[in-house]
């Protein structure tokens, strides 16, 4: 439990329309926790690492709330500072068959997207830690929560603290406020060393245009491109997910690294789908963990995939299995009832 | 928001056993309310239409919460009248895998069907309405339902509004009172333009005796026999659907028109099914959009299926759906989670 | 109605994460009844036939509960003692994908567990009786349950009544007050005429150690096996299942009879699954109704498979199915909505 | 357990909005098993006499899940009968402070009402009765359970059966078919020997009109009319009831034998009542458990007084206590927790 | 039904901790739609009046959900807009006892506070209207709320439409801007006839300071300084309330003219409270109907009080009685069972 | 935050029955976690503390729950161990009215009941700690426990560490394993400074038998005799409950010190009750509290039984208010929601 790994984001409030309800078909809302990176500091916890959450929730008894859940899965929480504003919410509609989910984010004017960047003091908040990681969706949050996110960066090169980032790009919010993605997650990135981003993330930030998820040779081209660009970049990870229907996908991963051997995992067929939300987190997280603990990258990346696949089987954002439950996964130990 | 459609037929509760559980295995019952004429009338309100309802409710606390959730559909109650009796309603039992649904019916005595037809005003009813929706669920529930319906057929002939007609064969239903379905069908098809139907469907009409859904030429077949019969006629379309299990249909659809032209959509794997009860309405009520909307009879026709694929999605007997909904399906647009 | 048959075994309080969550991911238990013995005693009643319990729960509601909800499923329940001791439990943590269901086991100290085998009058309870239902949970239980087993059965023998026996090996029961299993069952399987076990339970029963289920021809092999060192066994039967994923098995099943006659079902596709527990309760309690019943013992195998697969819909440890039920499945009926 | 009571009356489903809410303020409905006698038989069981019901049920899931909630709770179903016609049930919204609570009956058309009565065959039925327990809702539902009903008392006259009759004055019932409720509970009360009545019942059997509750002084006097035309009575018991508020009564009764003598309980205050629905039936399965155990008339009247207070506590029609929780509140043990 | 209201305010979705759980206790929220003036709407439009509601809320299912919630109690919702913004919200904490119920607001940047006065035409909003009603809450979310509440107001008195005017000062949403709540009151009370404001409102209008709930001769006193300062108006009236504790509250209600007449109800015990939230406004649209339907005011003070103490019966936000039940209140005809 | 308490007992699962139902009456169980030193340890955190847990929870699922439910609320949870055996549970029945509540104890052989006294190593796990508390509940559960408890409170006072007693005396755990238990809690209390016990506590402490709540005089004489007995005794207090009804409480408490000092608060009416479980922790956890803040005996005593009172109203074991809440009551701040 030595590896200290912290991740900056926001808490968000999860209000779910039960079951695969429409929004408000009944009048109740299932209710998670949740925001990528938070996602990704609880599965580290779960999986046995120091992780810690650095963020700011609204005064009060949700941002209490929000605390107290990580807290519960054993992620230290004592960074997460308290400020004026609201609580980020998104609404979630479970989709099924053709069709497709939905999420409404509602996350303006929130406590974490109001907060003066200089309320983070990074050397203080970095002290001790081997990894930080971050995700393309704080910068996307407003000029304040990117510029304290490439402070953050900045900070974690300074004190030789080791970047991860997740693209996590959402063209909704960077256009609510007209914030130059491209510009910014470049400037990110010059920080990072690992990176979790699809053909179509590069692509953006390469300043590029968006495509779709793209095949494996575009995958490869596009990482050499951001490994030209981004001399601190290591090892590019990413999954590939073929969706047969809404309750049907189809899931592999591919990780390159800044030799250029490319790793493949195989396929796997993910049906039917309990929760979707968090998977891409998850996915990180479970590299991340191999890659701390020393696993090779096909390994790591194996893990990174088993972690992901088990998420689609578990409601809510977070990933909650041990390091055992991806194990089993990746040798194919089977589906028999554990008793 | 110009073409008014009525729709007549009886408002029922549905009373489900949550989940996959068996009746009363566990002390509640999940609520929704239906009837095949107004998740017609639902769903061509919520595709922007002018739907209007004509029925008859017990009065009280049932019949007012009735005639509430389709004007919260946008659905104008204005015209579903309160009358003795009680409320009709069916029990309903999800089944799974190899377990059939069950649907018990407990219709008998209800207001709908004990209503005098002389209570209904035709004239007074239609006006301004451009089509009348029946089916053949309403002169099955008695003589003076099917009173009432033969006389809203003839009013509308004669004031020159359109029919569509869903024919929704419940043998149980006419059996238990002796009604002589093919005679009754048969003096209201003469006023139809419009008919949803299945080669069986026509079967029972025409006195063919009932079988079961059959192949292509069949259909075709049956429609020529249908339009020969029925002078009025113009349309014809049906789902054509096979079950792989409880769980999983694959659907496509046929229309043939009185040129005896042919239309046929590719065929849709329909898997895990959330709901399966109104979907034949949803095809109707899609079809209808699409021809009162000018698409053409193929595009039409893919429209109906669409909605009515759409509608295996959602809990509950009203497709909750939008054009843009089925537009997205139509276009194959694929099963993103929309952000 | 006038085959009676009593079965031995412990009632359980089954305390279950809702849905497909985790354990205590909500702070909510769905709670059924079960315990192997129960969960046949209640299909062959809802089966028509007089099935009735042996038992012993603890004094207060809990233990009321169990025989009520006995009684609720038509088991005779009057012999269902209560003594001094807890109410045995399991967690069950409903898995999906790639996640595999969990039980966990609260069982010790309970008062079945406890029981002191001498309050068991056999005679008396075995009265009238044409069969008794073991199963090899119970001797698991400890020496008290072990005796107890073993003194039903030679009173069954005794008595002219007919053993049946479902091997149902659970290594941890067993290993938890080493319990020589290989011995205590072969001491029970002398009185046996029928068996449900696997090659593998076969193989633990003659101390040939554990293995994975096993192809056709081994099953026949140890089949023989049993049949020459158990001279009263009749009949094995055993289903095969294939598990594709969590929520997708393959079932099919296979009859072996002392003449070395095999009969062999079809496979079916049991998919998405509800509740896999009690299963292969459901199979046992189908086949005995065959058996009782006079069907051939192809016609029977294929009644239990029947049972075993409907049980996969159906949320609880009881198969809350009739005969029709079974006989729709097996005659192919159709995944028609029963109107 | 050896006086065997025989209890003749319909079974009802109970559909309940949750909580307070109002009638399908939310899509979801409490599910509860009723009907004055069968709430009287359950109570009897539960105190651990050999309480039979005879009944008509609909066949099929509903019918019989009716007669698995007697067995389930110790009644002898076996007398109870299928039939054609529909499960009678009712619409309960649970009142508070100043909102009454409403019964929205739909029981019209039921398999009970239905029933044929010479499908009743009183001698079989009756056979090793010692009492028999009608009431007054059930001759209000028809001219065929009325004649049902009178026969049952003339076969109890005549087989030594004495019979308890409980008042339970429906005044729309008995409008809804014109059914000459005095005429008819008159000659029902000829061969009564327990009536459960207040004033206002005992008006409305001698044609004397209804009446608002009454002080103790109008009871005598309306007792010793109701001893004087009616030899057979011996007893008769009310209790008394006052309405502070929806959720705050206060409770005494009051028992008066043929010799005039008169028995007066203490008034206990009952609030915040849990459920107001069989706290009658309660009262009078206690005054007769009294009766039949042999306490003196004022220890049987202060434990139906009990059972009828606690009742108040308890969701749903049935009085789910033992004898020892009744006994625990005559002699006022208190309100600790019980550990 | 010919008198038409037109209530002009903010749509707020409620999420409310299930029963008396603190927030996030358990992870549900139970969810209502409420605020001020649509409560008095949706009451109105019970008690059968033509009542409309005039508002902004968000394009997309929540603002949809929030309309359709309106005309599913009968309000005209054609008025209500879609702009750009979020919903507004509010978080419920129901108390208990001692402890105090919470809300938490979560109202700003909403669809409501962001539109643009300019986008309600006012002439053509009021068209056909008698009366229009609005609440202090409105103008206290923010300039542009506010200038719209002011053009209503003026555009009212332009066109001899009554205006109602319920205080409701919340103390806390006029200081997050700085809105000075006194100019911007007395400016709307110019245009009010009829005013629902405490003493304590009265103050803070008048530039006093807020006081606590005051003595019937305070409010005399600050019903004279009204009359004084506003030369439109011509009634006042408030409920009073004692609260015994969170559950337990007496209320009363008064009423002052501009004649100097004051007309004071009786108390009421209101025990134990379900929902508090909106029992002011319950009061508001009590006293509306009253004075619309020509009672005189001492009867229709009554009624409000009715209508008031009713609402603490009903869980939601809305009112869900008829005229009847506040009649049957008024009336005292009791507490028993509707049958 | 500098306080540390350390908390040593066993961590148990709540199985509640919902609302007020009987125990399985609808199939569901509302979870809770609890345990009479744990309720003090999370409500010490709540009020700011560094509060610690000391127990043995079982390996798996359900131990992780129980340390993570703590973690959530603030307690440190590192020094609870894992351990052979299952998780200590009681299933509780909410009673009301007349009905008491009934708590079903199923703690035997649970790992913390199991836990070797020799894997506490005291001096490590009290090291830093202030405090250390205990309850009269973990010597009653066997020896082990007993042993361990014992060696608490010698390390306690060894170390310096002041110990805080709950008497907690529950006889049917002491009776179960004929405990002695005068005897041992003579030997804890020499170690105690602080002691919660009632008049029948202390009677059965000091071997003079079980007797009923008593008036203060009684207490105070009580108190004599245990600070005569007990030399570093220097504090007891004790609440004092009337039960009007199972809903309706009156609540003080006493307080009296070494020098023979009483202070008494006034009396609070508490009602209708939420959830009686874990009232008198919440007591204990408020006056230690106070004497920890410094505040003087009379206003610790006042805080600790407004920390009791509040609990009444809150759902589950643990009393989920801050310092502020407690305040509010003490200050009598009235019953306003709080906007």
């Amino acid at each position: 439990m030595s590896t200290r790994i912290v991740c900056f984001g926001e808490l968000l409030l999860r209000l779910g329309a039960p079951g695969r309800q429409l929004l408000l078909q009944s009048p109740t809302f299932d209710v998670h926790f949740g925001g990528a990176e938070a996602n990704v500091a609880v599965s580290l916890a779960l999986f046995g690492h120091d992780a810690a959450m650095v963020s700011t929730v609204p005064e009060g008894a949700l941002g209490a709330a929000a605390a107290g859940e990580l807290r519960r899965h054993g992620v230290d929480a004592r960074r997460v500072a308290t400020g004026a504003g609201r609580m980020g919410l998104y609404y979630l509609i479970n989709g099924a068959i053709h069709r497709p989910s939905e999420v409404l984010y509602d996350r303006a004017g929130s406590a974490f997207a109001n907060a003066d960047p200089r309320t983070y003091d990074w050397d203080r908040l970095l002290a001790g830690a081997h990894w930080l990681h971050l995700s393309g969706v704080t910068p996307a949050l407003g000029a304040a929560a990117a510029a304290a996110t490439q402070h953050a960066a900045e900070a974690a090169t300074r004190l030789g603290v080791r970047v991860s980032f997740d693209g996590n790009y959402r063209s909704k919010l960077w256009e609510s406020w007209d914030g130059q993605p491209a510009q910014r997650l470049r400037a990110l990135l010059a920080h990072c060393e690992l990176l979790f981003a699809s053909d179509r993330d590069i692509g953006v930030i390469l300043g590029e245009g968006a495509r779709e998820p793209a095949p494996i040779e575009r995958i490869a081209a596009a990482a050499a491109r951001a490994f030209a660009a981004f001399p601190r970049l290591q090892t590019m990870a990413t999954t590939l997910r073929t969706q047969r229907s809404v309750d049907h996908h189809a899931l592999s991963a591919v990780l390159v690294d800044r030799a250029g051997n490319m790793q493949l995992t195989p396929e796997y067929e993910v049906a039917p789908i309990v929760d979707r939300i968090g998977t891409g987190d998850a996915f990180a997280a479970g590299v991340l963990h191999g890659l701390i603990s020393g696993l090779g990258t096909a390994q790591a990346l194996h893990f990174g995939l088993g972690a992901a696949c088990l998420k689609h089987s578990i409601p809510g954002d977070f990933n909650r299995v041990g390091v055992g439950d991806v194990e089993a996964f990746v040798a194919d130990r089977g589906f028999h009832v554990r008793r």
